[in-house]
């Protein structure tokens, strides 16, 4: 008699609300998003099981489509397991697909094309129902102003000023495939940037310039010598982690 | 030496995320924003202030523009009464105006004109970070056949079947100046309803009787006989309440 079963590969698509969570990756002590789905999914199979996450979001921070991959031998159909996790999971997590990948496919290996929202209230008072998900500024913000800075953003760069101290990296290099200041109602206004790959808060230390740049202290133009100087003190603060969501998240190469 | 101050009526405009609230009204031993308000007026002036509100939402309902009045004899000027308050507020509920008003002005024995909007998310699984604000369901809803059914309620009806049993009015006739029903995203639908004035739960019965045309259990026309049954098992389920946000409040009358 055979005991042997095959193990496969699953990548989840995973949506959370950041507020009540250390980040993604797993931390001693402290509530994460990746120690939920490995509590879970080990529940479910009855198996040890941790997921490899493809975005480390930071602490507060949101998302609509992060992926998580994992191996198990469990015989339950790939595209059931989501409404199975869904049944465990707390309320600010969900999976919105499970499906099988390829044995050698890991969610960080690979070319991705990643969209980060950031979202900004711009007001007088801030807004209760939207103090989660939102940066709240009193300062009054132009957003043509900030759409000129943008544009010296997009294409490829050293983002080397763009990036917090602590990260290691080989590169500093990133491709900014698009950057959009959108006013999505009179008082709020939504960064909406897609690229190959980003630095650590590199989003939200492009929020932070922007905000910058439309409250009047900086000139658009200023963003060039931002870039040129390769020096984070040279941009404006990391904005709050409550304003960004990764909201796309997607594989370039058919590896999976 | 004369010791008396005048006093004055002051009216507040509040916003606040009715999540953590046992609704507005004051209850013993439950959180509500009128004990959140009388709380931090009191401490701020030194005398025991008692507001009187404007809508009394339910529990777990928001708002963007709540109203409450007091009478204090404090000097402070009326404009300035918002900034204080919000510094000792909870962060879930902000003042975004204090003014003065006239002495008899009474907020909830005027003509008024408010709106509320009603948030849907419809989509096979839920979004976390809009489970707090808008109600989930995995039906599918026809947005057409909601507009059609909407239509039926616009004008001046007799609301009964869309009043929850427990109310105390002296009539159930309404009038309702405008009932969209808006596509806002792909997975998110928003009712937003004007009128002179709400029974109690009448949108969110009014909300859970369109979702039950939108996902085809009866059809649009079926809001006449509703209305005209004047019994309120004839309509559909009261919907949440956390899908419920009164989002303007103003006074016809030029009466403060």
């Amino acid at each position: 008699m055979t005991n042997i079963t095959k193990r496969k590969r699953i990548m989840l698509t995973v949506a959370y609300d950041g507020t009540a969570y250390s980040g993604f990756q797993i931390q001693s002590h402290a509530p994460t998003i990746e120690r939920e789905l490995n509590r879970c999914l080990s529940e479910l199979f009855k198996e040890e099981i941790r997921v490899t996450g493809g975005s480390r979001t930071d602490a507060g921070v949101h998302a609509l489509c992060n992926v998580a991959v994992f191996d198990t031998s469990a015989r339950m159909p790939a595209e059931k397991m989501s409404y199975a996790l869904n049944q465990r999971l707390p309320e600010d997590i969900r999976i919105r697909k499970s499906e099988e990948v390829a044995e050698g496919f890991h969610p960080r290996h690979c070319d991705t094309r990643k969209t980060y929202e950031y979202r900004i209230i711009s007001s007088s008072f801030p807004i209760p129902t939207k103090r989660l998900y939102a940066h709240y500024t009193y300062l009054p913000l132009d957003v043509d102003r900030m759409r000129r800075a943008a544009e010296w953003l997009v294409g490829e760069h050293d983002f080397k000023s763009f990036c917090s101290a602590g990260s290691q990296v080989e590169t500093t290099v990133r491709t900014i495939y698009d950057l959009e200041v959108l006013q999505e109602q009179e008082e709020e206004i939504l960064l909406r940037i897609t690229g190959n790959g980003f630095l650590y808060n590199m989003v939200r230390i492009i929020a932070g310039t922007l905000i910058e740049v439309g409250r009047g202290r900086w000139e658009p133009e200023y963003i060039r010598e931002i870039l040129e100087a390769k020096n984070r003190e040279k941009a404006g603060p990391t904005a709050p982690a409550c304003g960004l969501m990764l909201v796309n998240y997607c594989y370039c190469s058919p590896s999976h």
